[in-house]
């Protein structure tokens, strides 16, 4: 008798950003993130559009969004990098990645009560996981990237 | 009889740079540098101490040592990253890597002397390949993310 082959499918892991300057914060964020979907999972990562950007900070990333995916999905712990789509709807994302688990960043407030909204609105058995702040030594925020970038660039001039 | 197992070495390619504001450039060096040792070779990665980019350009990298070494490691494209020497010399890495190649940058011409001085006075046999300029409409120099960063704060100033 040939026994028929089930293939057992991979829990995914969904987690989102922007990750403009990439640094080592990021690099960890999604390695907790992989981790909390198990030994075999499959993480995707949304990074957000330019526009999104804009739209909820006061100001536009420094690299563009096809640079900011193409890094992301350049780094060993992500299997898959897909840019959100043009009108930021994180219901729709998940509606269609049908993750296992979500993963937020210790700083995504705002985008977590929209995940959990969305979950509950479809009666989803999606987890959610809160990730904590990495914190080493090291520049590992964008923000402060930036400003050392121009603190350098102030004590030249 | 039992055929005595033959472990085949896998080609070792060793590229070597500062990395520091990651960006698609970097990694797009990194994956053709790979390319050039065939399909199933091992790309270790030389990451420049902060002190040695100190000495040769005017600036320090605005990424410490310690983390633009861990970001290397973390690209799927990466083997192995390894801090260079306290004391730059790349001689002395190529005698313990003993690289089958060695990949340089377009922007690499002061290293690439002397890595062929290097190869040509311990009399290797390893393969020296030049790797082209990555053109995308993008941002993918370091120099060019700093100006622009300096530039969006001057606007906003």
């Amino acid at each position: 008798m040939v026994k028929k082959q089930v293939k057992k499918k991979r829990p995914i892991v969904l987690a989102a950003g922007v990750f403009d300057l990439l640094h080592l914060g990021h690099v960890r964020f999604l390695e907790e993130a992989k981790k909390a979907g198990g030994e075999n999972a499959e993480l995707i990562v949304i990074v957000a559009r330019d526009k999104t950007v804009e739209n909820r900070k006061s100001e536009s990333p420094v690299m563009s969004e096809n640079q900011r995916r193409a890094l992301v999905e350049s780094l060993e712990v992500v299997d898959e990098a897909i840019l959100g789509y043009d009108k930021f709807d994180i219901g729709r994302v998940i509606e269609k990645i049908k993750p296992d688990v979500i993963a937020l960043g210790h700083d995504q407030k705002g985008i977590g009560e929209m995940v959990r909204a969305a979950i509950d609105n479809k009666r989803l058995k999606t987890k959610v996981v809160k990730i904590g702040k990495f914190s080493e030594d090291e520049l590992n925020s964008s923000s402060e990237i930036k400003r050392k970038i121009i603190e350098l660039y102030k004590r030249q001039s």
